[in-house]
């Protein structure tokens, strides 16, 4: 197998994408961030990378707290519409239902089928970006998008994004059930 | 639309999986992680969250340095192999081919479509997790899973984990084109 040398502004392939929500100077803002991930286990925590020059850093330092969103298939337009206008520019607080949980300054998007909201535990101050780092304190889910009390991939019908070719891409089909295909390798 | 309360520990639908490669007292060691994201622009650097019982973290802060690298789909049982058995207890040094790029202690995997070797820039201790953060100073992509100098996710056909179903899954159909559906959006 010949392996070339690439850019190393590599993007991990594919990448979830998810809407983040904030409130700035009192209201709510919802910016689309595909650099995202689980970072502990317990308590239950979650990171997302977020370019300095944005808006929505601004309501995370603000008020401590930010949501996560997981839109469905169906929402792929407002979804991207999202990250391509500033709330400094526009008004994107009409463009959803929102909810709040426990926290202030977490508006979460009724519209979306799984919700987190978040409060911020640590900041990564790294070179362009910041790495905003949540403890989840409470998680929605639509009833229509669960399956036997939980959420169920195929009724949430998510996005995925790839990057450098910016396509959204859904969720294909089953390939195998993890923590479980490896162990016939483990036995022989 | 009813919205239920869930358990907080949920999990980011769908993660990314992918092999992050080290070397623990001189041998090469490869686990399967699921919670990992591009956190920072430029220079271009990734984070991955561990579990601080796992063997992986010895090698990372043995050497500064980890590689990650993309599976495809036909490598699933491997991949879950590499999740479910510890370094600690199992010699996983010759489940691949391995090769070495600028950094020393960042094996990487030759069957994998894309490799990322990365230098530990920082890290940050959560309480069940560190979250290791890397500069991706190398990347790599075998020639047949490339278009147009780029990588090609249809080509690279990685394979996608969700929790708490645990199930791999497929990439699916092409949804719509980022940075350009929600144009109309805006225009109106």
């Amino acid at each position: 197998m010949q392996k070339l040398n690439i850019d190393t502004n590599v993007y991990l392939y594919p990448m979830p994408v998810v809407l983040v929500g904030v409130e700035v100077q009192g209201k709510p803002n919802f910016m689309t961030v595909g650099w995202v991930s689980r970072v502990n286990l317990k308590p239950p925590m979650i990171a997302i990378g977020i370019n300095k020059a944005h808006y929505t850093p601004k309501g995370i330092q603000e008020n401590g707290a930010f949501s996560i969103n997981i839109p469905t298939r169906s929402m792929v337009e407002v979804t991207d519409y999202c990250g391509l206008v500033s709330g400094r520019t526009a008004d994107k607080s009409e463009l959803f239902k929102a909810f709040c949980g426990e926290l202030h300054g977490a508006p979460m998007i009724a519209e979306c089928p799984l919700n987190m909201e978040c409060k911020l535990v640590d900041t990564v101050d790294l070179p362009s970006n910041y790495l905003f780092i949540g403890e989840i304190v409470g998680a929605y889910c639509g009833e229509e998008f669960m399956t036997d009390g939980n959420p169920d991939i195929k009724k949430i019908d998510p996005f995925l994004l790839t990057m450098p070719d910016k396509r959204y891409w859904g969720i294909g089909e089953f390939v195998a059930k993890a923590w479980s295909v490896g162990k016939e390798r483990k036995v022989t």
